[in-house]
């Protein structure tokens, strides 16, 4: 069957012009709708008419709802733009900063349906009650931290990520091996759903250790109240001051691991050579630190790809059972654990 | 007269709970509900009902249309929700990335007035034609890069930050100051408004230079084609390569800057020392650098607080002439241009 996107290509336009041709949207030029309706006459183009109709009265908007403080959304959030684009929606975001009266504001609208199609989301402060409630009348799909039964959802497998990192800081012979972002309320409470995420990472951090026969110490795992840098520096600045500092930090993302990273080379100690650091999330940030991060790189296109596929079934009428769909990852190892030897070492 | 933020103080709850209370939204909890109502009969509080009766028919949604691919952006939207959430909106994203077909995809929809009450956006694809026309029927204000005729635009003085980055510079005694950021179509051209940012911020820094008596280099001047950490480094690695290598660098924006230092000490040469490196935004990033980050820092909060209550002017009716609002800056002085000296120097 020819598609949108062959039509595309023939007229040397992108996908989204060809959509705004064939809906009739008004602002497209002259000259490119001629040039999009030649390339669709001599490919024989022909509209999916049931999924035309079954549009009729929807407003083609999904809504990225996420907390935008955080560069790992950020990022994830351009790739679920593009995914959109390409199947002819437009996303908007709604940034939630975790606030739960934000995410209220944007999901409980009377309205909500008549403004989106759907919903791709990463909750953080409604009560497992209104999730479950919310998701049963309105197409949606979670993102990472939080996990909500009865609603599809798509992650990596944090634990295994998570135990390769710490894997990789044992296997140059580190031995104290710190962690940062163990959450303050790392389980469900007061109706909350669970945070899995972190709980996840914290569970391959222990495993590595334990099956390379090292001790798991509670004073090198730090809680943090965000994921912010200041807190990793804040973390880092107290791992500094034990008795016996650690020689490796793993942190549960890489804004906490740059913050790590700059306590431990303002008191003029090395990275690598006297604290490794890791991070997780594959920010482009971290790759232009001085040195650059070691980090878990989540496969964020595919995550895109399939939260948006998901939804777009849902959208289109899919009841079937909510599933759980796992993105690949893989450990990226860059200078701030595996660091080239500085001239003159 | 009593406002929704005293009866918010005096219940102890958020003005956005306050808010929907009085609009009687669903979502408030009983007992809250209760809360709120004895601190609107204690203050006496009276709703503004020609505010209340103009606001019918009205989505109580503000679009925020940007390239969030730049943290300076990212973090600019938060303060704009934040001043848009203490008057009872709620404030969408739209991310651009500067492409003219997703600027037109969200701004030309025939359904935008049932959708967004008024738009904040830096437009960066659009003609002038389009701008204007669209400007004439929607509430709009314009942010940064871009000017247009008849359009409400907030920004701050950028040749004047620039001047004084660039004598920052020279009061620490360098003569080759480069500067990256150059924009490869300075001018209006195409039908597209002049992107005016990038061309006060080479004004100030030329009239530095020639104020202190120094000649305009065209070899040290850098065009760049976006504003990402590759580009600045990609940028520096030039300048690096040049037989008489600049002693510092202004870059116009951060990402620029973090990557302009990134190539500096990855050949092992020393910042500041060596080259000297300022940038442009006070983004977070760039305080966690090492070293840390000489940078101009708009005062983003002033931006968002001068942006929204303009454009709820606007929303509310007002049809005064478009003005040019201006925000105040900073120059943040950091061990990136000057560094404390290192133990043993």
């Amino acid at each position: 069957m020819v598609t949108q996107r062959d039509v595309a290509r023939r007229a040397g336009v992108s996908v989204r012009t060809v959509s705004n041709v064939v809906n009739n949207f008004a602002y497209v030029s002259e000259e490119t709708r001629a040039q999009v309706q030649r390339a669709l006459d001599e490919l024989d183009y022909r509209p999916n008419l049931a999924a035309r109709s079954l549009n009729r009265g929807r407003s083609n908007l999904l809504a990225l709802v996420l907390p935008l403080d955080v560069p790992y959304f950020t990022e994830l959030a351009a790739h679920v733009v593009d995914q959109a684009e390409e199947r002819g929606y437009t996303v908007l975001l709604d940034r939630t900063e975790g606030s739960a009266e934000r995410e209220r504001q944007i999901l409980m609208r009377r309205d909500r349906s008549a403004l989106f199609d759907g919903f791709i989301f990463s909750p953080l402060g409604l009560t497992e009650d209104e999730l479950r409630s919310w998701a049963g009348d309105c197409p949606a799909v979670m993102l990472g931290e939080v996990q909500v039964e009865g609603v599809d959802h798509v992650a990596i497998d944090d634990t295994a990520a998570a135990k390769a990192a710490t894997e990789h800081l044992i296997s140059l012979g580190r031995t104290r091996i710190a962690a940062i972002g163990v959450p303050h309320r790392p389980k469900a409470s007061a109706g909350r759903p669970a945070r899995a995420t972190a709980a996840h990472r914290s569970a391959g951090y222990e495993q590595a250790l334990t099956e390379a026969g090292l001790p798991i110490r509670p004073e090198l795992t730090v809680r943090v109240r965000r994921y912010q840098r200041q807190d990793g520096r804040d973390a880092m600045e107290r791992l500094l001051d034990l008795a016996e500092p650690p020689d490796a930090v793993f942190c549960y993302n890489d804004l906490l691991a740059l913050g790590a990273m700059r306590a431990v080379l303002a008191r003029g100690l090395r990275v690598p050579q006297d604290v490794a650091v890791a991070g997780f999330d594959g920010i482009d940030e971290g790759r232009f630190a001085t040195p650059p991060l070691t980090t878990v790189v989540p496969d964020k296109a595919r995550i895109a790809e399939l939260a948006v596929t998901r939804l777009l079934e849902r959208v289109e009428g899919d009841k079937s059972p909510a599933v759980q769909l796992e993105a690949p990852w893989r450990l990226m190892i860059d200078e701030s654990t595996a660091g080239v030897p500085e001239a003159g070492e």
